[in-house]
């Protein structure tokens, strides 16, 4: 998808000459706006086909319009595959594609059809596909492994939590603390802040010292999220800074 | 109404001398004070027509006050018309003071009579007039396209998310997210944190997988969010690290 | 109060000796120290007035306290009033001292009598006693003229909206948006996304077309809230970023 | 724990070999890695002990496995007090190992049993034994001091307004500001802006005024809470600025 998988593929010798033209036309700035009408087109009839009216007037037609483009979507990949063989496998670009294409092959009955409505995950090819949004959602990835001590700290703080929580409260109140997983979903709906003043009233009438659990919690969590978010601005500015330096260094030559 | 029209148009050769006299007479202080003082007087004569009470006993008063401000408003923007001719229509703020205040003269009955309450949009010609506002507008609408990127990213990603919440639990949940209008508006309203817990709970029941949904995209909203906000910051900083430059410069001459 | 009031003072000729004896008093640390020991004590007994059963059994002793703590605010403002005679007024620190302590003489009963319950203000004096919180609340209102803008923008935002709910939306929703008051309270409850969905749903019910109205007006406030935010940063970065100016030229010499 | 501690045991003079030995041992990388395995595992087997029905089938191998891990804790305490004798207690992380495991030996009946809960907090362990979690909590650690200002203002300001506000509403509202601890609570639930219109809107019932109190409370305390984040901000930003200047110096040299 992007030019320097073109630019690599030609350095190396001994490729077959067709493999070096199927290369440049699916690269080519024509094929690929197509593909972005297309999957913009495939966006549209799946917004459509969530309308039960006109699905019961033109199902069929919706139905064989994204079958049409799911036929293209598998051509390109196809042809992206003959091209660049083993390589294709190591760019998590191309495995997004692949993956998010794939899930349409799954049979619409089964135990696996839940997993079929993700299909319309398609349409986030756009971010793959558009190279300004890519580059964002690079910058996106980019960003996450400078955070990872945060959210590590993140992860153990909200699971002891969960399990003080499940043990202090789960039997009064099985609804929010009663599991591991209820608990941690009760502590990811206080984190947020959403509600939590409903569950620490209701949990204050048995227990009067709740709020000596709840209040810290929701300081820590906001403190720790609050954190994350400088870490982020902080490793942002940072990058900013880096390029002047050498400006720096050529004036003074 | 900012100076630089003015001065352009006196560059301009054979330009009718009363064209000029007029220009300067609307771009003078004295006349600028006058239509910031008229704003403000609508807004409140807007304010008051609201009152129930006021309107029974003076709104034949507040009707008249509210349409000698139209008059002067178009006036004013006659005369400037008048002035600049087509070269009026080439700024926004021109074009925005025209839209809030040709509002006012559609018809009050009918089927865009809604549209007539928008007349007190007239009010924000606040925004456009006083320098200082119109500063800080201007700041805004300017760090607008370097966030595109990311509002791209967002409204693939909410289209996206709309149309699997509508095949996932449209049938269910009709109210919420029983068409993509419905969805969308719902997954705003769970971006915003609101009451997300709420919609979150009643559809675990049926789907006790649904957490697999929100809580995904709680997180990559916010983070998107989040990074919105510091693409911000991070071009507001660029735009005051780059003056200094020229400045170490000179000092070295 | 501060130290540079007094040597203001001292460099003041024809001054009587009582009156500089009396501010180096006055202004001394074991005086300070005293004072913020009486308004913390003070905070004590007004914060224990506030349990019923205290107030029964004990109410005489706290009010008498109260009083002492009182009786020693005045003599200290008073004996600061006699050192700087006129000077004293020109100080904001000494105005809300002389405020918050002048409430306390309001009649307990009469129509002023709820206004007697502001002087528990009192204990904000630590605000401008003690130095380091003295100087957070000087950076505070220090910040607060470089987002005049932003805060007037929000303020003609918010009117044209709460007339434009009140028009709208007030005869069928006269609980939210029945006069200009409640629509600016429930709009100001909405851009703090407090509940904000509840009233839209509502809305929603007669005019489908509401969420045209919630939705950019979210995004807006949001917006504008950000901007408030990234202006208080920047600002606080360029003051930060200033200092280092002078010790670079400082080297080259 | 740290590497830092072992140097500075090796530096003195006169310490048998044997605790040299043992320090070397206990501060290895594979003892270190058994020990976070263990907390790991430890963390894992309190999960299970959350769920009820393992509980009843597995119980006695959980609190056997339980145990286990407390021993080797405690062991691992015990071998590193011997090493470093009074210096234990010098160091917080310590400290802090020595309280979270000290816990478990509180009995399990009688009126201190509720503390007993608190023994998850072993698992909080992994934040002073794995180095890249113990460098983040070091830098949370770190930042308060510098915002110890906004902190104390906002203690001010939070228990003047919840002395107003038990004055004030105290008697028609006991639920919410019955007593100092419920209106602390409230306003703490106020400023994060959680269900504070439901609050506000039932007050303003009797006292048509209140929104004169919520307000303004909100603006302020949001305000703050603004400033301690932007606190944090500029001065990670400050710490990230200040390493270039050596650097700049050496060059010039």
């Amino acid at each position: 998808m992007s030019d320097q998988d073109l630019i690599d593929l030609k350095k190396r010798r001994g490729i077959e000459p067709w493999r070096l033209r199927l290369a440049e036309w699916i690269e080519s700035r024509r094929i690929q706006h197509f593909i972005v009408g297309v999957i913009l087109f495939n966006a549209l009839v799946l917004g459509l086909e969530t309308d039960r009216g006109l699905m019961a007037r033109h199902g069929h037609t919706l139905l064989f319009l994204d079958k049409l483009c799911l036929v293209i979507f598998c051509a390109e990949i196809l042809s992206r595959f003959l091209v660049y063989r083993l390589a294709f496998w190591k760019s998590g670009w191309n495995l997004f594609d692949f993956a998010v294409v794939a899930i349409a092959l799954v049979p619409g009955a089964g135990p696996w059809a839940v997993l079929r409505s993700l299909r319309v995950l398609r349409v986030m090819r756009l971010l793959t596909v558009v190279p300004a949004l890519r580059r964002v959602v690079a910058a996106f990835l980019h960003s996450i492994p400078g955070l990872s001590g945060v959210m590590l700290l993140m992860a153990v703080f909200l699971y002891t939590s969960a399990v003080l929580a499940t043990n202090l409260f789960g039997e009064k109140f099985p609804e929010w603390f009663g599991s591991m997983g209820g608990s941690l979903f009760s502590l990811f709906q206080i984190l947020t802040l959403e509600g939590w003043a409903d569950i620490a009233r209701a949990v204050m009438e048995p227990y009067p010292w709740a709020p000596l659990f709840f209040v810290p919690f929701i300081i820590i969590t906001t403190f720790t999220v609050l954190n994350l978010f400088i870490g982020i601005i902080v490793s942002a500015m940072q990058e900013m800074a880096i390029p002047p330096e050498p400006k720096k260094k050529a004036r003074k030559k």
